[in-house]
């Protein structure tokens, strides 16, 4: 049997109650941090947490040689562990399906996402936000800037009047990671006075929300990762006032949201 | 203090180990089940599990008469639970700034929600999904069939080739759940050879995922609530081998999505 188990976004102790029990009752444990880790916790952390080992493998590790982890879920419990949600990556929807294949039993356990946190924590409404977007380190993708098809995504989204999630690009083998005023000043050369909510450490016992002008989220700074950043489109009332209280939005940048 | 937790979509296990340990530390508990309730547990399951009495509210307790609460808070560390993720509805974004605006400190402790457990049952990419709507009973909304602000954000999603979760609606308090194969009735007037998505007990220990033309969908049942459901928009490969193996979904019906 092979469990894929979302560990949560900060620490050993974001899991939920159900993966920490299904964990308890596997036989070994994997996991990769290449895509997320958590930088609440370190591997030792989260391995005597669990009482148990992790074999952490790196992207070939899991795309092109898991066949000793499938082998292994054929006679005994494995649990393959991500930060955040697990089925985030498509490698972990690759995996579950060649396991399937072998005729190996899986099961997915949910953890928290960024994305519900992003909600969460700035007050603006999950069914108001139109499709995410990654905001990718500009030596990374090979043209200087913001990608266009980022623009045209965040685009479609305002003229929807829809919320952007943002997600900062993350190169956590290198523990290298996009922070939000990096993100905002990249964006604010295309929408310099709109209006912008940084969040940092969500998930953590004390995230940061601060909302205003890209240009102005700019020059302010955040602390630790990992950062994210939205684009808010329309506000409903109790939007505006939560961005004023949580995130200390000033009034007359968020009137131009206001509907 | 009040401490907003999400406890997570199916049992009284569904919550994260840091929700947990925040509730054994709270002097009291109070909760709303009205906008979502948990499944897979009863309100006294629930209480027993934390060892704590849960004061459960209904709608007028939480947005006319919350100042007891509040007032507790202003003393005592104050839990206030909800079915999902906290802060779905702007009712705890509300009751969060009010506590605020008293001089309460404040804390959220995210839960999974269905959207994370859409995509991570049925391999759809989460940032492939567009804004999500939710499907009213028809008696709910006045008008017959499917509102048409539901039809053009499913239309617009699939414009751009975007996924859409569709919340099915849930009279809780008269524990009224719309099923997945009703939902799929109702689209299939508009899109009767589409692809859609049924998910039901996301979050469960046995999740149902089903993927056929919305049309025979209609003719199929599910099981036990919650259901949702998803109406894909363009399938990458992975995405395609998902559906067709978590799904069953038959080749002549993804090929029309393919991309």
């Amino acid at each position: 049997m092979l469990t894929f188990i979302g560990l949560g976004l900060y620490d050993e102790r974001s899991i939920t109650v159900e993966g920490r029990e299904a964990l308890a009752s596997a036989n070994r444990a994997a996991a990769e941090f290449y895509t997320s880790h958590l930088v609440g916790a370190t591997i030792d952390e989260l391995a005597s947490y669990h009482d148990l080992d992790i074999d952490v493998r790196d992207r070939a590790g899991v795309e092109q040689e898991p066949d000793d982890l499938l082998g292994a879920a054929e006679d005994e419990h494995v649990a393959f562990l991500t930060a955040g949600d697990t089925m985030i990556s498509t490698t972990h929807v690759d995996l579950r399906l060649r396991a399937i294949e072998r005729g190996i039993e899986t099961r997915v356990i949910h953890g928290v996402t960024a994305q519900t946190a992003a909600s969460g924590l700035t007050g603006l409404q999950n069914y108001r936000f139109g499709k995410a977007v990654t905001l990718p380190f500009p030596y990374a993708h090979g043209a200087g800037g913001v990608p266009q098809s980022v623009v045209d995504s965040i685009e479609a989204n305002r003229e929807r009047g829809l919320h952007t999630l943002v997600y900062l690009d993350i190169k956590a083998e290198r523990e290298e990671y996009m922070t939000a005023d990096v993100a905002a000043e990249m964006l604010a050369d295309g929408w310099t006075d709109a209006l912008g909510v940084a969040v940092a450490r969500a998930g953590s016992p004390e995230p940061t929300v601060a909302a205003d002008r890209l240009s102005v989220l700019a020059d302010r700074e955040f602390g630790e990762p990992l950062h994210l950043l939205v684009i808010p489109g329309d506000l409903h009332h109790v939007e505006s006032d939560a961005l004023a209280t949580l995130g200390g939005a000033p009034e007359d940048v968020l009137i131009k949201n206001e509907v």
